[in-house]
């Protein structure tokens, strides 16, 4: 139980992935069924937390809105009191550990204290929303940068983005922590020079069994988001990929069988 | 061997993850047990290919550079055929389909022909080069979007990305097959207004016994990947992300011990 890659006193931030205990990865979950000590975020959910050994002390340090940063100092000191009392510790982190995560801040307290710290991949959000709504993040022609950025700004501001460059031609959103911000994100978004029947996805706790997909236009996000509540997570997805009709135009369809906005966006090779 | 989710005659695009087999998911490990028909890109290796059932049919198909759309077109045909033939079927991708693999057109081809399709997610390259980095892709203050973009281009032609959005101010760029084109990217960026002293993280084969982490800035970028084989994965993570050292402000930290530059950049709700 004590394998080379986690001695006592050392700590792992593992990605705990979407939700669904079986896209942990393999990796995650041996170092979890390792653990004697586990820190869980509040989206960590049950079915993940079984599988932590039947002797280890599971954590909840959920973050209360609002007051990100004293929970955060009280988070990296209990991680810390953890490794320096000789425990094998797991801080599981919703998603990818390294996306929105604020991971750089545990491994800086970590590694101030000389305690070893390393980090286990996860699958993010974005990764699972697109695999449960059937689109790729990526169209080869038509959305070749994908930006992640999170929607969650400090109680009282507004979002300080770069929205022009969230705009951007070819390129694709997705927005985590949306769902309070959704008519913040349209009018900038459209202001920007987006428009307003941009594709758009909304994705409510994905990969859990109770998933949601919605989908529509950008300038209906706000009203589509309205039967979600805030306590799910909720994904935006933004951009032609959403559209998983508009990214369907495959080798096999012959040009003349298609419309022409669509056939103008048969990959050039196959139209020469 | 035959679970709900996988019936005969079905085709499942499954994230093989960066490479370690310990990064696929657990999912994505029982899929790939029970397909009796795999298809593998050229960056899946050998110890994931381990996982597969002893009697499956395990084929590679891996694209050969310049040639991506015919290859694509022959990737469908074989798909469809094995899952009409009523094989189980498992699409091994690198990293997650829904990032630069151009899993929408195999979908597409696949409903097409009446073939039930799913995705599996998997983990990202950036996420694990970030893990293996020890590093955050964002950070809290500094680092708000992150854009994924691939650095692939076809065979003669030039980068045709929106380099000014690229280079937005406090965001940070992960850059898939980034080493052919990095004299490019660094032209680009620079002249787009990113300062040269912008760190820059070139991780290759992430994840893997013969990972690598090279480190430096971006106007030495060219420098840097000139002793990477093209051969190899290679990752570029450009952005303040990308220094370990700069990323590291935390809340055990006296603002008096930090140099000016560190210390100005310590949240808000710390300083006050």
């Amino acid at each position: 139980m004590s394998p080379d890659d986690f001695p006592p006193g050392s700590v792992w931030l593992v990605g705990a992935g979407p939700g669904d205990p079986e896209l942990l990865t393999r990796k995650a979950a041996r170092l979890l069924e390792c653990a004697e000590v586990v820190f869980y975020d509040a989206l960590v959910g049950a079915g993940v937390l079984n599988l932590a050994a039947p002797g280890a002390v599971l954590i909840g340090v959920g973050k209360r809105s609002g007051r990100h940063s004293r929970d955060q100092a009280t988070i990296d000191r209990l991680l810390v009191e953890a490794a320096l009392a000789g425990k094998r510790v797991v801080r599981l982190k919703g998603g990818d550990p390294s996306v929105f995560g604020r991971s750089n801040e545990e491994v800086a307290a970590l590694a101030a204290h000389g305690v070893t710290v390393r980090i286990c991949p996860g699958v993010t959000a974005a990764s699972a929303a697109a695999a449960s709504a059937g689109i790729s993040l990526t169209l080869r022609d038509e959305v070749r940068a994908l930006t992640f950025v999170t929607a969650h700004a400090r109680a009282g501001e507004s979002l300080d983005l770069d929205w022009p460059a969230l705009a951007s031609r070819r390129s694709g959103l997705a927005i985590y922590m949306g769902r309070a911000a959704a008519p913040e994100i349209t009018r900038n978004l459209m202001a920007a020079g987006l428009s307003g029947a941009t594709p758009v996805l909304v994705v409510v706790n994905a990969s859990l069994a109770t998933e949601r997909v919605i989908r529509g236009k950008l300038s209906a996000l706000g009203f589509l988001v309205r039967a979600v509540s805030n306590a799910d997570p909720t994904l935006l997805l933004i951009g032609a990929m959403a559209d998983p009709l508009r990214a369907a135009p495959g080798d096999w369809l012959e040009r003349s069988q298609l419309p022409r906005e669509v056939a103008s966006r048969v990959p050039r090779s196959q139209v020469t």
